[in-house]
């Protein structure tokens, strides 16, 4: 039967969770700060209202379960945001669930639980909450971790008796997981588009490349004898952006997102240069391609310049495909509820749904972000879309359920 | 007849002076510390011991003067350091010319006036004292200004007496003006020479460049909607490069030495770039090329890229000619003093002879800096060198009295 979802309901709830830390358009709600327990409060206050069992546990993810369901949907995402949030990043995946958990328990639709994941956005740790969830991260390692304002993750812990007395929550205990989340990015924005579904989680390559030469006087040393390192940084970061381009896919990306120049001053030869070279793609392949393609090149450069060029690997996240019949579910749910303003896609950003993937069927559904700005008060996305977004959830729970 | 100088007695000088504000093997002696009063006061008793008369002017220039002689040949530099600086940059010029006038006077040779300026480093303004002397900055508009560490000029000067006190020390005093100073660059050092005579103090170009682009998610906004300043940067910095390869005369040089990225985060596509390009040159009207074609270049990067190039001229400093028949009476001496060791060569870097050339006669002489390092503890030079530099500057001295 027809789960029906209440529009209005869920942006109600989506604008009382946009006062808990509210400033302006935008939301300041850090993991473990006192408006993230108070909208983890409210949240389960939600659950209680309609009947779910609520259950913390021991580092602050809140789930709430339809009594006696055993291994329901779960349905969710993160109500922490970045130091300067957006409305919707994360909250808006936990209230498509509490609001399609709701409407499927008023109709006696399927049962479906709901998790908001702790620490998404990295207060203490990247997706701290789903990497603990899925064994990835053990709790004791993490008490001492303090955030930017120097709090310590332990003594946090302690101020909550709900966390402090809680005990883990087995992945076993559900089905699959279901994330909703905005684009983050302008592709749906920009086509027209309602809904994105997501095929793969893309995987990062990362490189800190550091060039050396040789610091010097830019009066007095002939360029002939010049090792300039910001030389070196244009040759490198020219030559590889014409490569990467010649073996782009479709959504392939690589930035330089961070140069350091030593010693930075208008009248001397730079020395060293260091800068952060990043790809990401959902072809794993590829990446390892574009990789061997950067380390060709950095030895080339110093074998023409004379300069010294160094990589330091950073830790690679291998692409994470969603699973293909829940991609199929939510193609369905996509089509049904918004015929032809929908598309396949990867996600270019981490999400929740990454740590799941692998513990647990999983798959993702997004909506556009107008002109696709995240990670900032001004972050938004049109009621109307909200809403559409959280009609396709509750279509793929029918389908799930039928 | 010949000027005798006495090599040992410069290089106990200049070891004395090393001592002064000695670190290492480098020396801190900024404009108005205790060192550097320290260094003048001595540099003031070793004036007055073979009878010249010294005098402060109001900035803390230095000047000893032969006894009733109309019209001296002044010779000097600095004595001031960097904040880390080498034991010669300056301080060599100033003893070549305390040796050169007291061998002369020993002798009987011509009437030699030594000068240091001070503030050459810049510790309150670069060039400082020599701008002062030669009426380019008004002292009444330096005295508010504070060096890094917040020592207000004015202050500083009521707490020396001799400058307190001291009146203007008249530009027309002097017939012209030598200055003997390390290379600070390799040339010397690499073509095995022992002197180099000054045609040209080099001119300079500069242009601070803003790139602005769209800041932006590294993951979730595809290539082709981008507006990467980087990108923009290496676009720009290549290009610059290749057409200034082309264009360049035996001396230009040029330099990105300052490039500041934002917000300069690894996952972040950078919305803006600010870079800042010096040119330098002994060939004016090649500069101003040089200049149109950076300017053309930005407006094709803004054009192709769709980014914005804004451009920000600093102020240019023309070329500064030594005089030609001081080029000429250095050339006769280096060839009397080092034969066929020695070469003509532009300056690039500033010194005191760029302001006093336009007042008086100004010739400058080179001796070579190891490995071209300077502004640096490490900085050196052989003491037959230094001995070799002092001697031509004698012979020059010979050259102009006869």
């Amino acid at each position: 039967m027809p789960i029906a979802i209440n529009g209005n309901r869920l942006l109600e709830d989506l604008h009382a969770f946009r006062r808990i830390g509210g400033q302006g358009t935008g939301v300041v709600r850090r993991a473990f700060s006192p408006a993230d327990i108070e909208a983890r409060r409210l949240l389960a206050a939600k659950l209680e209202e309609f009947g779910h069992e609520t259950l913390w546990d021991p580092v602050g993810n809140l789930f709430g379960l339809p009594p006696g369901a055993a291994r329901p949907i779960l349905i969710g995402s993160h109500s922490d945001t970045q130091p300067e949030g957006g409305w919707l990043d994360g909250i808006y995946g936990v209230l498509v669930g509490l609001e399609v958990a709701r409407a499927s328990a008023e109709g006696g639709g399927p049962p479906v639980a709901v998790v908001s994941f702790q620490d998404e956005e990295g207060a203490f740790a990247s997706l701290l909450g789903s990497r603990y969830w899925t064994g990835q991260l053990a709790r004791d390692g993490l008490l001492d971790r303090q955030d930017s304002d120097g709090r310590r993750l332990g003594d946090l812990i302690e101020g909550v008796p709900e966390i402090r007395d809680a005990q883990p929550v087995p992945v076993e205990r559900f089905r699959c997981f279901l994330e909703a989340h905005i684009e983050q990015g302008p592709v749906l924005d920009e086509e027209g588009e309602a809904l994105g579904v997501v095929q793969s989680i893309v995987g990062t390559r990362q490189f800190g490349v550091t060039i050396r030469g040789q610091q010097n006087h830019a009066g007095t040393t002939p360029m002939d004898r010049r090792r300039d390192a910001v030389t070196g940084l244009t040759r490198f970061a020219g030559a590889l952006h014409a490569r990467f381009q010649e073996m782009r896919g479709a959504h392939t990306v690589w930035t330089i997102g961070r140069i350091v120049v030593h010693p930075n001053a208008t009248s001397i030869v730079p020395g060293r240069v260091e800068l952060e070279v990043q790809m990401r793609d959902q072809d794993g392949p590829r990446l390892d391609a574009m990789a061997e393609t950067l380390e060709r090149l950095a030895a080339e450069v110093a074998e023409a310049s004379g300069l010294d060029v160094e990589l330091a690997p950073r830790s690679p996240l291998q692409p994470t495909p969603m699973a293909p019949e829940l991609i199929e579910t939510f193609a369905a749910a996509a089509e049904a509820t918004a015929p032809g303003q929908w598309r396949h896609m990867p996600s270019g950003a981490m999400h929740d749904a990454m740590c799941v993937a692998p513990h647990l069927p999983t798959g993702m559904l997004f909506v556009p972000s107008l002109g696709g700005v995240s990670h900032a008060f001004e972050e938004d996305t049109r009621e109307a879309d909200l809403v559409t977004g959280c009609a396709a959830m509750a279509r793929a729970v029918e389908l799930l359920g039928a």
